[in-house]
């Protein structure tokens, strides 16, 4: 059987990179699965859930020259120095992408850095866990996420179709967008929404929170994802996070009007508008 | 085997009165269990699964006469007009308890109007769905679950034991609180955060829907609950719902504020307290 790729690089192996990992080797979609990471004892646990064939805690040459996709799975703000150093370290052509959920500023940089023969595409999976490392890690993470890819005119149409392809075989669902357009949306659905789930943790009181029920449980879930991650994530995407901030705030100022006036028709057709707009998403 | 109660009668049966009618019949926590419906359909359906025993689209004195509890199941804005009526309706002594999840205006009413001889006690599960009706009723529903009752000066000791058991003996905790504080704590960790999923909902473009992964299907949940119900809650709760949402404001301003200013050990830091926030959530 033919693999889709000879040997795939991850750097980083935590809750996504493991993920990929696991997914890459069960599916035997690449000869072999070679990990990166900083910490002997994260390359341990990775060997041991199986996330990797082999790996290293130091950027090898030789197993960087053998690969034919290497995947930056850090965190966004390590993504371009990382590429860089990869790009130094290495003289073959291969294909490269990063899962970061914000794209603009990665895919501007890296467009303006690598060389030709590294052909680079934007890769953001939409699956995650509020648990996170690769103890979290989870060969079915990718099964009907949205795997968003962000092209742009200087893209590779050969890269995008092996990256989509990669998407595919993993269970995910692929989808281009232009990445202006994805930071946007996806501060809306995904950026926005953690903030708005740790401020709704912050602001309940602790005598509240015996209290709660699952509602109250699944609409903060998010707060429980990994604190120092999101506060990158969220610095990288700040201009379009605090539109999403502006759009939430209209609408809940205009909630808020509703129940001063009292207004129970008008508030109840509201509630009807956002539980229309919510069956719209399909988990 | 002694019963807990001789005969219950449930007035509304829809997911919390029906769940609780399958959870007193399963445990034979009661010798009957009757329901009242305005709707033929609803009946039928409650009998067919297995909520009550006999039931009736009117509200039939003799059944009420030979009834030791009395639950009112409805919508909260019409508990006291139900209570109101099934006074008039009955001679006898019974005790009375509500689920309605705003308590202060209920148990004032209440108290002011009631004969001496129906002994009432507030009670509010904190249990629900996304989903409504009968259909969706489930004799688990209360199992860990907060139950919070609302006893003053007034509510009957004997009473108020033998609503705590009713709770207990269908899974519940049973939490005490007076009904103000109830109201408070409530609307942070419940009324207000159905808003808050609302407008989250409600501020995503059409175009973000698709991309949604499992955090902002879970952080918006609660915008599928019935949205008249809701829309009749939160006016029930106004004053104490406007308090959490500013609440929520200082918190949401205090993130956007670090944003803005690009200060990531300062955000990370109020995510990771909320994170901690979060942890003491047991579900």
């Amino acid at each position: 059987m033919k693999h889709l790729f000879r040997q795939v690089a991850i750097v980083g192996l935590g809750l996504i990179g493991g993920s990929l990992g696991m997914a890459l080797r069960r599916g035997r979609l690449a000869g072999k699965v070679i990990g990166f990471t900083r910490r002997e004892a994260t390359l341990r646990k990775a060997r041991a859930r199986g996330a990797v064939d082999d790996g290293c805690t130091e950027f090898c040459p030789d197993w960087l020259g053998a690969s034919d996709l290497v995947v930056i799975a850090t965190p966004p703000l390590s993504v371009v120095p990382v590429a860089r150093r990869i790009g130094r370290m290495t003289r073959h052509s291969f294909i490269l992408t990063d899962v970061a959920s914000t794209k603009g500023r990665i895919v501007r940089q890296m467009e303006r850095m690598l060389p030709d023969r590294i052909r680079f595409v934007g890769s953001h999976p939409m699956a995650g866990s509020e648990r996170s490392g690769v103890e979290a890690a989870n060969p079915k993470l990718f099964e009907r996420a949205a795997c968003l890819l962000t092209p742009t005119p200087r893209t590779s149409r050969e890269a995008l179709a092996k990256v989509s392809s990669l998407w595919r075989a993993v269970g995910g669902r692929v989808l281009l967008l232009r990445p202006a357009r994805h930071d946007a949306l996806v501060a809306q659905i995904s950026h926005m929404p953690h903030l708005a789930a740790a401020a709704l943790a912050l602001s309940a009181e602790g005598r509240a929170l015996p209290l709660a029920a699952g509602g109250f449980a699944d609409t903060t879930r998010l707060a429980l994802s990994d604190p120092s991650l999101w506060s990158e994530i969220c610095l990288t995407n700040r201009r379009e996070i605090l539109a999403a901030l502006s759009r939430f705030d209209r609408q809940m100022s205009g909630l808020r009007r509703l129940l001063l006036r009292g207004a129970g028709a008008d508030l109840s057709r509201r509630l009807r508008a956002a539980q229309r707009k919510r069956r719209q998403v399909k988990r």
